[in-house]
């Protein structure tokens, strides 16, 4: 990713700058699961590589990791370059319409063009998967004393970019990320988490979904003492139940967890033959307050595709972090909805291609990557997706590769 | 129901005109299920079209197309006229309150007064079914190009009627009308979609639930390029999976798909075993950015009632296409949901009398039209529903005809 | 409660007046379930009584009803007083922080400090559970004519104390109270309401979710007319189906239902076998419009806790009323959803901890009150719950006594 695409190199033309967020801490060495998937993707597809490198200069090229890029992309076009898959499957035939030269003329009075909306619209896209400074969702890694995992975590506030080319917000966060570093334990695991306080305000954590003592439940005043600033509180409880649970601020929470005070805690199954089993393992934290609406901390373009190779079970856990509901829509492709919260559908699980999320739950869905291609993966209330320039917030794209 | 019912014989007394859509397409031949149930409704009811078309000049006869409507209606009245069906089940019994009279004085200073308020909650219902100039949601009959299902689509902008007597919103859709026209196909069968862009800017189409070739998928420089004013542009693929889907815009979406670039795309189960056994077919699609909360492109009083007979089962094909969710509530009857974005619910379906319907989702509901009468059959967010001045947007009625 | 929690004991200080709501109508005798359980949580709990009484002068033994107050609670304090519970159960550690002093400077200029924060926070919370003059909700004893159930029903308009330091709302509601009173019935019962309306507009009652004859259906001019200002209707139906379902108003219904004109109608299944087996019953019925964001019409911290002993089975009949989805989320113990508009889920019945309520929607949850504590219960939309000066509206808190 990194080596091929350079998110520097177009944004002068567009005029606003691509601000480094400033990083109290060091991204941990450890790359999400996110990140896999993007090196994955690009490591594994070499084709993939040149496409989204070509697609910097040849504007109807982006997706064309399947295609042969010479050969440009199927569709009307102003100068069609021919069918690129003349059979068996069908394919788009382009034809010319009548008023073909037409649409480089301005609409109603006052209108922008169709083409001058059409390369605003065109420009994010060639950014996406765009890069920023830091990501969110890493792994954290415990260090154990005796038979304990110990995880420390800083709250503190700090600028974060959502979009290569807008300011950063002003965020607040744990470990200098949002969503905040991903913790993987095991039903059963007694788990420690070291919380430091270094806001200017109080806090408090809650482990959302987790049967934690009610002294260690985070709730200021009603549980515990808030956290002031510059204290340190020490959690720790038995992991459990199982599942795709998550982490927040329970104090000034519209405020803390809007502006990014969250994160994933997953707790895998003490019994083996009840974890997922599957190739990949993605976490998916909706945000709409951090500035904007963000799939674990970003917005379209920024957000990091789910790259999968032909046949992978990829399973995906959907967590809602702010105060709307969010339908996820993935073209091409059905979902199977196998968990609730963490707790097993069984008899109750169920196929859909969108899936309403609201604030605080989890739903774990496992997609059947059958169908090669760059499928669009989008929030379906268009206000959080598109506008008129363009895509942006709460897209990404689910690319399988053949 | 054009024969024996006048809209345009009450609005003068409104005062707002009943403007006529400008329509660049002949409404097709072929009329949508809705419209046959309307039909339907007139054609199996004589009482019922007599009771509306007395309702015209007797307020308290509307729903009277189960009583005679010499008698009146049952319950409270300045000059109760008897109960209209004495027994066996229990009825309405109106008794004078203590200062029956004072109704007709106001309020608290400078509000309506009840019988104001009356009197426009009633003008309202008595309007409803409204006529309006064009219905969407009609079936369109493909060609056929050896085996493959040819449907022609034209995406447009035009003026279009919610309401009567509303001035008609700016719309865009396909073949002038909002919903566009019905695609129904069976799965495994070749389609072709010719796609035409009469509109001003440029375009996309999305088959919301088809598993299409990627390159046919509809969303601008992430699968294909836009289709530009005055250019076409052919999607083929093969139908499948079955079940109740959506086709509408993918580019401008915010804009494109809220004011009216959508329609049904229904694909039967190939095995007929697997079809649904029901007297009624009705697809149900919501939107709430096309001027105003509507219920297949129209708002009450404008909206199409549902009508069947005592002992149908009925379908309702519920699709949300708008940016918030929608809780439909039926009254009188409770809903089995059976299927969720096409796909059979098996041991998850579930009886309600409320379902909330979210952006981008399916859900398929059987009614079994067990108890007569006229029902209501609303969103229950009562903002899209109800105000000072009566109910308007996403209402309409379930009549259940003995 | 009333003998050992003076609500008047701090208003003073923070200079709002407790206003008290006019009452057209004495409190009925039955109480409340949710009063008595707040009766059963002081009755049973000689140290939960002590402990709120003692959390007036003590800043951080609110929730000490499981500890002895005199240790103070466990986690950070400026003094920490030793670990309330020194094992087997892991417990909060206060560690002095790198600055522990700081937290009494302001943050960025012109922010309040957050101690500041932290005393507004923890004024709200130790109100709780708050009194306020009347409450919603109360069992309206029937009387006997033959063998129909007779209520009596009254709508009129008063002021109404969401909380106890805010202004009372403008409210219309069902006997004097919001919610109105809770009708309890048995399938099958004959059931007579007879529903005065002294509003000073008319009015229509619907009963949703029950099967009654059309013309008792409540909706003006579509199935009766407008009960007047003055005027009586008597409904007369036969009860059913079983389940949890409401009454509300269907006239100028955002507004009149938004204002309060809502109440539960509880209809018990005829075969004993099929009804609940649990400890308690307890309606939440949510509502967002009526000057506020309120469970039971009342706003934390005058929200009723749910209080249960350890091992008890706890019933709740999640109702929405309002135009707002909500997410209920509880802390430390998953919900079982069981029934779905009081229809039985069966085999598509599933656990969570986090249920979205649409309006119109009521979800029965049992809950097996398995960890003991003080778990708040509260929606997971955030501005719904808790802002800069601490919670507020729609949180309360399911306290477990051991």
């Amino acid at each position: 990713m990194t080596d091929t695409h350079d998110p520097q190199g177009s944004p002068a033309s567009v005029g606003a700058p691509a601000t480094i967020a400033a990083a109290p801490f060091e991204p941990p060495a450890t790359a999400s699961l996110a990140a896999l998937s993007r090196r994955g993707f690009l490591r594994g597809s070499a084709v993939g590589a040149a496409g989204l490198a070509i697609a910097a200069c040849a504007p109807s090229a982006l997706p064309g990791w399947t295609y042969n890029p010479a050969t440009g992309s199927p569709g009307t076009s102003p100068t069609p370059a021919g069918s690129p898959s003349p059979q068996p499957t069908p394919t788009g035939q382009p034809t010319a319409g009548p008023d073909q030269g037409s649409h480089a003329t301005p609409g109603p009075t006052g209108s922008p063009s169709a083409d001058d909306m059409d390369a605003l619209a065109e420009a994010v896209v060639k950014r996406f998967p765009e890069r920023t400074a830091l990501v969110g969702n890493q792994l954290l890694e415990p260090r154990l004393d005796g038979d304990v995992k110990v995880f420390e975590i800083t709250a503190s506030a700090f600028t974060w970019q959502i979009d290569a080319l807008k300011l950063p917000v002003n965020a607040v966060g744990y470990n200098g990320t949002c969503p905040g570093p991903q913790i993987r334990v095991t039903e059963g695991d007694r788990v420690r988490i070291i919380h430091h306080n270094n806001l200017h305000e109080s806090t408090g954590m809650h482990f959302h979904g987790q049967d934690v003592p009610n002294e260690m439940d985070g709730v200021p005043f009603l549980t515990q003492p808030p956290i002031k600033p510059g204290d340190t509180f020490v959690h720790e409880f038995v992991a459990g139940p199982a599942g795709s649970h998550m982490y927040h601020s329970h104090h000034n929470a519209t405020d803390q967890v809007g502006r990014g005070m969250l994160g994933a805690f997953i707790v895998e199954p003490r019994d083996p033959a009840q974890r997922y089993q599957v190739d990949q393992d993605i976490i998916w934290i909706s945000n709409d307050a951090l500035g904007g609406f963000t799939i674990n901390g970003k917005g379209f373009p920024a957000t990091a595709p789910v790259v999968a190779s032909l046949g992978q079970r990829v399973l995906i856990r959907f967590m809602n972090e702010g105060v709307m509901m969010h339908p996820w829509h993935l073209h091409g492709m059905p979902m199977r909805v196998v968990a609730r919260d963490g707790y097993p559908l069984g008899t109750a699980a169920f196929t859909c291609d969108t899936i309403g999320v609201n604030p605080g739950e989890r739903w774990d869905v496992i997609i059947d990557a059958r169908n090669a291609g760059v499928w669009a993966f989008h929030c379906h209330i268009l206000t959080h997706a598109e506008g008129h320039s363009g895509m942006f917030g709460m897209v990404t794209a689910m690319i399988v590769e053949r």
